[in-house]
């Protein structure tokens, strides 16, 4: 077990010695360990050692000149320079706050960016504001729309971070693809088969191989199959890409860079880098925030004493298990895998950084 | 068969004869057509007698002062007074549209409103100004959260249309159940069983009884289970309701006031009618407007082209199934059901309009 502080001082540490500016560091590990916190394991630390991979590589610009490109009173497009994700998408978030308090909502479409840890984050940096937050990401291509074999977009999540009074916020953060990545890699890891309806093979066949993608195959849309509605997950996540990438100019569908260094980047980009997709609305551009909390509590109250199942405990809010993992980690520690401690530790060496 | 005019002059009449003002009655006649035009049957003239019926039981008024209770300068919030949705939603998309001519985006939520047909309509309305269309509504419970046994939430749609350069338009409307309960019905109609993971019985067990809902059962949300991500359905079907009657003052929910006019509504309502969501961005609000659709035209031509699995003819683009059916209706009519078809010839004697 790992305690938030030490991780911290570690990740921030990293940062600092690749060159980001002591604010950005900060931000950007802020970022990172929310994931940790949340149990998003996949997007944490684990990750740390792949963002200096790619800084290494030389896709990654630790002193980016953010900047915005184009803009109207309530959007703005923003040109990331290369940044880590963790620092480009706070920053398009704080613009499309400022918007919101002028106009009433603000929308920021970013291009060359690079991944930018979990979305819930940036959507629920608007909740302080009494905002309603929006954040969406486009991601390296890994699932297959409805009827193709082909790995064509990402898990391309959506997050909706909505303000309350007594209650918790409500916080969905998800992935359109019926599972997301970070799931089967941990099967991979206990050599388990996976679920059906999450990957399907090369030429198309459903499979429970959760090494399936090593071999062509790919993961599916929210939805797994056409009569389940795979088609809608498909559309969605297709919206997704085009709201972060078509609108912002960055690369989009196929072209999105991986975010594995070892994996080359596809020729004849289509943008700059990858994109995402922010939103705030202030509740009080529609109502008065408090009768809008007040109902806020009372929509939740409702759903979480809804008729339960036999078998099941609760009816859960979005964002209840998250935050009940945050309690426990902030209490008790992260824990972290073996191979993600040793990568850790070699960072540390690398970098001259006790970990 | 029957032609697109002959249905058109039809149902105006009988909107007219209701008391409806002469544009109104086209404008709910021009919404209400374009599912059967798109091949919704369920949401078309099939429903008009539903709509009469709720006109009888008192629950909508065909004079509707329409009007903007609350606004910034890139939002709205509208109250439909108890219109037709079809008529209600029309006006607040044209008053987003409006909003966002002046300052980019505009985001209009809307209580005191009806069923207001299917979503596409209304996002398609952004498309001939090059801006992004986005709309949803809440719908009468029908759909139970994971873990739960009760109807708390509508099928509750998002609809996105997105302009194009040569290429058709891209336009999803989609459902955040695992299927519309318009696809249940036409199962029910037929005798025939739905495929696991649609419907559950009142005990919450999966079943493939397609009269479940009528004991009590539930639909599914997209997903169909935990395994395969029916939290993101129902996550996404509460943004749908809290987007559409929380920020409004719309009812929400479990309060959400049934379409049926033979069904009570609900005690101690919580807001006034259902509530929908519209949404327009100028894309040159991101990016020059030419530059965007072409490259929306390539999305969708690389899309299309992507390599397609054994046995399936083509990768389709959201929208793609809707404007073939469309084509081929507009040629050949539009097929009625016998029921829908009795249906529609008593509504012809109730108004004296020939059918």
């Amino acid at each position: 077990m790992f305690s938030y502080r030490q991780l911290f001082d570690f990740t921030q540490e990293v940062f600092i010695k690749m060159g980001c500016p002591p604010d950005d560091a900060k931000l950007a590990t802020e970022v990172l360990l929310e994931a940790d916190l949340r149990g998003v394991d996949s997007h944490g630390v684990a990750r740390l050692s792949g963002y200096v991979r790619l800084w290494e590589a030389g896709r990654i610009n630790v002193k980016p000149n953010i900047r915005i490109v184009h803009e109207t009173p309530s959007t703005a497009t923003i040109d990331g320079d290369a940044g880590l994700g963790l620092v480009v998408a706070p920053r398009a978030m704080d613009i499309a706050i400022a918007k919101a308090e002028r106009v009433g909502t603000g929308w920021v479409s970013v291009k060359n960016s690079n991944h930018y840890g979990i979305a819930g984050y940036h959507a629920m940096q608007a909740l302080a504001r009494d905002m309603i937050g929006i954040s969406m990401t486009n991601a390296s291509p890994l699932v297959a729309p409805t009827f193709s074999t082909e790995r064509m977009l990402g898990t391309n999540p959506i997050a909706v971070a909505i303000p309350t009074g007594h209650q918790p916020p409500f916080v969905a953060d998800l992935a359109t693809a019926a599972a997301a990545n970070g799931k089967l890699e941990i099967l991979q890891r206990k050599e388990k088969k996976a679920p059906t309806g999450w990957i399907q093979t090369s030429t198309g066949e459903g499979t429970r191989d959760a090494h399936a993608l090593k071999e062509g195959g790919a993961l599916l849309p929210l939805g797994s199959d056409r009569l389940h509605g795979s088609h809608k997950g498909y559309a969605l996540s297709s919206v997704v890409d085009i709201f972060s990438a078509v609108l912002s100019g960055a690369n989009y569908g196929p072209w999105v860079p991986p975010f594995v260094s070892f994996l080359p980047v596809a020729e004849n980009l289509v943008g700059e880098g990858i994109g995402h997709f922010m939103g705030a609305m202030r509740v009080d551009a529609f109502r008065p925030a408090d009768e809008f909390k007040q109902h806020m509590d009372n929509w939740i109250a409702t759903f979480r004493n809804a008729k339960v199942k036999k078998g099941q405990k609760a009816v859960l809010i979005p964002g209840d298990p998250e935050r009940e993992i945050t309690a426990t980690r902030l209490k008790k520690g992260i824990p972290l895998l073996a191979p993600v401690q040793r990568d850790l530790e070699e960072l540390g060496k690398r970098f001259s950084v006790q970990f």
